[in-house]
């Protein structure tokens, strides 16, 4: 079809000044792939990651030319001919790809699919001259892009508006990883006291949704103090500031707010492994940690045995809150909609021109979660 | 009451010959103990974890003279004024103690109980100067104990004779702890492949479990030949002896006998770290590795979070398999009556007189279960 469209093209490191928009021809729909126009696309550290290192270091996922961008909204162009979740002119949000063939796709969360690296950051070709695509499916950080129907979730019949689709498309990576890892994953509850260490979009979401589900302690954890008010005014019931403490006094401060007998529930989107083991030890005995974030991939946490089991702790990791999205992210629309999940007290719209100061926000900290409109 | 038998005392480690028999005098009743009259007592490594340290290195738990024994079997002679779960003359299991006062034991299982390391290792002088009583509340290596009602599991009415209670001792920890961990910690079920590290009484209790849970695969590792044959008879599907192995090739062939994926659920009895981090590669995505064995006190497993969190697998460990006594060993016992858990293939009996025979017999692995019969 040879279809003519702008994208924002990676060609080598973003804080190079390699990152522009370019015109574009996209290739034929596959029979199980869509042409979306975009509405809108939120942007995540992974995006940072895989299109701001050097591709001569061998960092996995790192190559250039590519258009990146996975928290994508919008509205169906066409249909390969193999598509039956959705039909031209229908909104849609975007969310991960997965095979749909593995022993995890076909009995577990489809977010743990044993090919999720290769599909979801590897991708394919779809534009022309051989700049990637499908980077999670969608490479949404273009006008138009040619997607996986898996990434798709048809949202017609709820009544969004244009508007409302620009709010929404962080809900399929970033907002429903923090929201489905306390109710899909951790399953918590009113007894419980749930840390979340890192208060970006992630963390922030893991806040929404412990308030909503009604939480006895909800405890932030950041360095910066109006990540932290951020926090309090979406339902944190305590929020501690690690700037100058020591890894045990967080540890201390974390019992003291729980009862003072730890966490039931550990979320870390830190990654950072000193900050993970200090929750590891405010996390009372068989209380769950879990991994949602990921950061510098030689980290390691080391995990005393003895200790460890007779506590009867689990420590564990959940990529995107284990979300079936064609259900779950219908369900974080309905709360959005109750006034339950605020987004946006989290976003800022960025026309798609000035892409290079909300990718800066995003870097900087600034925005918490910076959207780029179409 | 001023009562008086006999025990095996430890006056300082096994093997610089410090165990003996010795006349006791036992103290009084308190509200909530039992005195009771052993039939016999299961020998268990953490009896010679406790039992042939030397007490002047600073190792937890490590002190002398003490009685030890936590796998006893034997009949009421008195209760407490308080008891009322076994009267005079009744046939009882012991197993560990706990408080029933902390978080774990008003919710969860109470072998995670928080006071569970000064209850059952520590435990109290019951028998004459200051020799130390209540290891896991009943320090069974006596012809008679002072024993912690928490401990006591009610056994009458399942018409056991004398020597059923002896060959059944061991019920109340090793074996409870390999079977529990697969029926009540892992849940496993006939879509299971089970790696199971170390064919001790623990590893060998969850080969039969896991063979009763009718899971597809049942892998046995170890490296002496016949304990792995051991583990055949008794159902397990695969043996790996990993004599001459390096680990790589170990997880090779966990994974090759559990459908190529690896398994999805991984028992380590083990506690040595490279066994651990093998058994943790060959687990699939999203599979469960429990911790069950404890070793040196300073051994660290150091996990790589981002492939484990992307994995979606969890470790954990279990104590005791989370059994709930007083119900889960009457069901122990009816499966052995059923024959399907056929206890007589473990274990030998020795006379108390014999003691040391018995504690050399477990140190040297030529018995799985010595049990001393009084």
């Amino acid at each position: 079809m040879s279809f003519k469209s702008e994208a924002i093209v990676a060609r080598g490191p973003f804080s190079e000044g390699k990152w522009a928009i370019e015109p574009v021809t996209l290739r034929d729909l596959k029979p199980d792939e869509l042409l979306i126009e975009m509405v809108a696309s939120g942007i995540c550290h992974t995006d940072l990651h895989c299109g701001n290192t050097p591709d001569d270091k061998g960092v996995p996922a790192v190559f250039y030319p590519r258009v990146l961008g996975h928290e994508g909204s919008g509205y169906v162009v066409k249909v390969g001919s193999g598509v039956t979740k959705a039909k031209e002119g229908d909104p849609v949000l975007l969310s991960f790809s997965y095979c749909g063939e593995c022993h995890v796709c076909k009995t577990g969360p489809p977010s743990h699919c044993t090919n999720f690296f290769e599909i979801n950051f590897m991708g394919e070709p779809v534009f022309s001259d051989g700049i990637g695509g499908r980077f999670f499916g969608q490479s949404s950080l273009a006008r138009h892009s040619v997607v996986s129907d898996k990434c798709v979730v048809n949202v017609s019949g709820l009544g969004l508006s244009r508007d409302d689709l620009k709010k929404l498309a962080p809900l399929g990576c970033g907002l429903q990883t923090g929201s489905g890892t306390i109710v899909n994953v951790a399953k918590a509850g009113p007894e419980d006291c749930v840390t979340i260490a890192g208060m970006g979009g992630v963390g922030l979401a893991a806040v929404m949704a412990a308030k909503e589900r009604k939480c006895k302690a909800v405890i932030g954890i950041d360095r910066v103090e109006a990540r932290l008010e951020l926090a309090k005014s979406l339902g944190a019931t305590h929020v501690i500031n690690t700037t100058g403490l020591s890894m045990d006094q967080v540890t201390e401060k974390i019992k003291e707010a729980a009862e003072g007998l730890g966490s039931t529930i550990s979320i870390d989107t830190s990654a950072y492994p000193p900050l993970l083991a200090a929750q590891i030890d405010g996390t009372r005995y068989m209380g769950k940690i879990i991994q949602v974030g990921t950061g510098m991939p030689e980290a390691n946490i080391s995990l005393h045995m003895q200790s460890f089991m007779v506590s009867g702790k689990q420590y564990f990791g959940a990529v995107q809150g284990h979300s079936r999205t064609e259900k779950y992210i219908p369900e974080m629309i309905q709360w959005w909609k109750d006034g339950i999940f605020p987004v946006e007290k989290l976003i800022k719209l960025f026309d798609y021109k000035d892409f290079s100061s909300a990718v800066s926000a995003m870097g900087s900290g600034e925005v918490v979660k910076p959207i780029i409109t179409w």
